[in-house]
């Protein structure tokens, strides 16, 4: 059974629940305005997970219906399929365990695309038909919209950018190729470039200041750049490429008119959107006989999937 | 203004030209039916094109719309704005030019496109809502389908999946990047690994018979492989790997039901949709835990393009 054919829900009040690797983050939505939030830390079992989930809406109360955003393939019926960086199942049906542990009406979608959803109805993308939003952050995933309806795909599983393979030489990745998109373009990738560009003898300040080369993380090279260290704004340009290279691919697979760059590493607009622009810019398939996309910063931050999790019962309606 | 918005066509008798690099195949199409064809060699000039094209129209007769599949980006008003291996011209505004000297209605689109909604409508992919069709020629271009509608993007230049880098360091493509998809899995790619293959001293038969490295095309090993050729045999299952994984990278954006496979390669189902399948379920994202999509090969065949560009009177009413 799809979704789509159990909803009964109108707009109003929901509740929507990000799980991320570390830590859940719940909030209460009503007439597309957050008007209560909580946060939990990540269980490590699908049981516990279940109540963190049904404890979040308890504490933020009524009894509307439930949306959820997970890291990892969600099919139409709600059962999360693949999780690499989640917990130690390999199947697990949230949609129907929270269900019953809730009493309540529950949606669930992979969490790349409730964010882009977020972010097409009430951020960044708001109006746009033809619109594509990329979220960066330990990996890559997102969602396409074309001609004003999102791409789905036959089991729900489109949107999975980051293991699109763009270096068949370049460093193994948990889904079995190598050189996937979001081993270069990710946070992920920012800290394996600092660590390449520390090896070649740049960023010895960092280096020293974070304890060495096999410690440094993404965070660390993007403050680097905004204290105006010139290595790790050199490393932020190279990240700013490879985040072109694949986005271009992706332009010329969806043609949208406007990009929305989302997720962890997307909240410093004036460090990566120019690098960013440039790049796409100049790779860009016949360039010089056509506009180029729109590029823009997502705009509800960390909570956007939570946002577009709540949305999910509306939009199935 | 849209295509769409001065559409007034019906189904019914239209006309439909593929402009190909060498020749225009011209069919007069009746209730989706083929009931006439004519061919003209692809002239050098616009000017000479839009008569060439008139001149088919006159030829099939009748007083039905036009459509035309052209080899570049088309732009949703109908004006050819890149098409690298067609004409001396950057910018063609064929619709207009087309419509004045036919007199009739005119629908312009990139012919591969054309090609799959044709195998949508009425080929491989009938009844599939959620569909890739990828034509493996000279280039590589395609449509994806996406809940039922075509995926045609803020401009209509959609679907340029052979412009997607797979390999940064890889040949230099004529669209600026190094590394396109169409560089390694098309004619083109395949005639460069047997040149490749025969540099390490394999297909000493098939390099004696054409003449030398320089000379071999797609279709000489193509042919060789089905005479029983073992190096030829090895070389289609490096160009099926090199498919798959730009199909892989596709299937995890589009997450579609069915890949139609068509253009001038994929003619030899028994040669390539093996090693294809194959390489595509090895290289699935989370392929212990889903249904991979169902492959199959193009039925319309080299009339294609020509029988989509008929189509497009009546998909635009």
């Amino acid at each position: 059974m799809s979704q789509r054919a159990a909803s009964s829900s109108a707009a109003g009040s929901s509740i929507g629940i990000d799980v991320g690797g570390t830590k859940c983050l719940g909030v209460l939505v009503e007439d597309g305005v957050v008007v209560d939030e909580t946060r939990r830390p990540t269980p490590d079992t699908g049981p516990e997970l279940i109540e963190v989930l049904r404890s979040i809406a308890a504490e933020l109360g009524g009894n509307g219906p439930i949306g959820v955003g997970l890291p990892g393939l969600v099919r139409r019926d709600g059962v999360l399929v693949a999780a690499p960086h989640l917990l130690s199942v390999r199947v697990l049906d949230v949609r129907t365990a929270l269900a019953a542990a809730s009493g309540r009406e529950v949606w669930v979608d992979n969490d790349n695309t409730v964010a882009g959803l977020a972010e097409w109805h009430l951020g960044a993308g708001r109006g746009i038909d033809d619109l594509l939003f990329v979220g960066f952050g330990t990996g890559i995933g997102g969602i396409a919209i074309s001609g004003g309806a999102p791409v789905r795909g036959a089991h729900g599983f489109a949107g999975e950018f980051g293991h699109m393979v763009i270096d068949p030489g370049g460093p193994p990745c948990p889904c079995g190729r190598r050189g996937c998109w979001e081993r270069h373009a990710s946070g992920t990738g920012l800290a394996r470039l600092a660590r390449r560009a520390m090896e070649a003898g740049a960023l010895a300040g960092l280096s020293a200041a974070v304890g060495g080369t096999d410690r440094v993380t993404g965070e660390d090279v993007r403050d680097a750049a905004i204290r105006g260290d010139a290595d790790a704004a050199a490393v932020i340009d190279e990240l700013a490429r490879w985040m072109a290279l694949g986005l271009v691919n992706l332009i010329n697979a969806f043609d949208p008119a406007l990009v929305v760059l989302g997720g962890g590493l997307a909240v410093n607009p004036g460090l990566y959107l120019g690098p960013v622009e440039r790049a796409v810019h100049d790779q860009l398939f016949a360039r010089a006989e056509r506009e180029p996309p729109r590029l823009a910063f997502a705009v509800l931050g960390e909570r956007a999937a939570a946002i577009g999790a709540a949305l999910l019962p509306s939009l199935a309606g």
